[in-house]
């Protein structure tokens, strides 16, 4: 199986996937790939923008997307792709189309089979067992919280050590520790911005300079660097 | 009916319920009212704990509360109640807790009857018609989003305008712009740290310094001050 999973599609300042530009194109090899896209995730765009911001960035790299809205049949496209890519945006418009449409379990086979798997934010979030460590707003009720299962973890994108000045709500972190309390068989990696875990040769590990931060219940949080071998969170 | 439905329930540096104190003294009336106090919400620390801290606090405004989960028969304790009293902590937890004990309607039906109802945070997003504008982890999954529609707008407590620097996540109001854009006949009110809704005698007003933000689909959002009537955000 190949996943690359990012936390963050774009640093501010910085121009659309730039910082993981260099690693999509890595990731998807020498020849040109056409891969589906899946914008599921954008609310208040359109899916055609979506599309065409992407595949601007793609092209550039030598590969392009199409998406997955304008199939005929997106469960055939699910089969034929080369590559699959899910955009972020709103975790819960993504799920929920993706359940609507029948597509949860087709993808997941897909990309057990070995057809490599490119999300960030949201589409990272997707490829978890549940969207149970989404940031975003539950705009809408999906049919279930389960999602790809594709790793046993969850993923927290965007992660943050930062709690905005004079605010009295609950940090990332202790969003989490609720998580795990909860959930107390699942680990939680926290993947700041900037970073991405690449599941290659049954090896994962972290990509990018912020360190990754790991919740266990029962442990206190570990932060793991891109020196480090991530793979024991697939146990 | 009578609400008093507050962001957050302390500010940063301040001692704990203390910016809503008066507020929540005042809501109560002069005669002592030993409230149920459901704290269903916390998941990292215990309900006795919970209920401890916030009756110390109530005890200071020559009032108490209860902690319904001391309660041998629950639905009887909130019909019995002299006022409902709903903390903070996780939405998710709280929603799924009041659901699978068959409170829901229970509640309801005793605050529309007249029972004051004091909430904060997730407390003040579960008289809402749904969870939908929560900020929480969605660590658990209720039977429903549905939860106490004791109103017919959406609040989203601890509303921000900081987009902590260097994130490159949405920011609170371009979450709540999705959700108006998917639920484009339900408004949002941005409730800030410090403030409160009151609902009183059919009328609805703002209380604290900070301004509410008003999201409505195809209008662009609105800033209202505690000089201004809220009242037709009840229509």
């Amino acid at each position: 199986m190949k996943l690359l999973l990012i936390s963050n599609s774009t640093n501010p300042g910085e121009p659309y996937l730039s910082h993981p530009g260099q690693q999509i194109k890595d990731f998807l090899g020498a020849r040109p790939v056409r891969a589906l896209f899946i914008p599921y995730a954008m609310v208040t765009g359109s899916y055609d923008d979506y599309e065409s911001r992407v595949e601007t960035r793609f092209a550039e790299m030598g590969h392009h997307v199409t998406g997955i809205h304008r199939c005929d049949n997106a469960a055939n496209a699910v089969e034929e792709a080369e590559a699959i890519v899910v955009g972020g945006g709103n975790t819960w418009a993504l799920v929920h189309r993706v359940h609507a449409d029948g597509l949860m379990e087709v993808i997941r086979k897909k990309v057990l089979r070995g057809t490599p798997y490119i999300g960030w934010s949201a589409g990272s979030n997707m490829a978890c067992p549940t969207l149970r460590t989404t940031n975003d707003m539950p705009i809408v009720q999906p049919a279930s919280f389960d999602t790809l299962n594709l790793i046993p973890f969850q993923i927290n994108p965007h992660y943050t050590d930062v709690q905005p000045e004079g605010h009295g709500g609950e940090t990332r972190e202790q969003r989490i520790l609720e998580f795990i309390k909860v959930n107390p068989d699942i680990r939680v990696v926290g993947l700041r911005e900037s970073s991405m875990l690449l599941l290659d040769s049954g090896r994962l590990r972290l990509i990018g300079n912020p360190k990754a931060r790991i919740f266990q219940e029962g442990a206190d949080p570990k932060e793991l660097s891109a020196e480090d071998d991530f793979s024991f969170l697939l146990q």
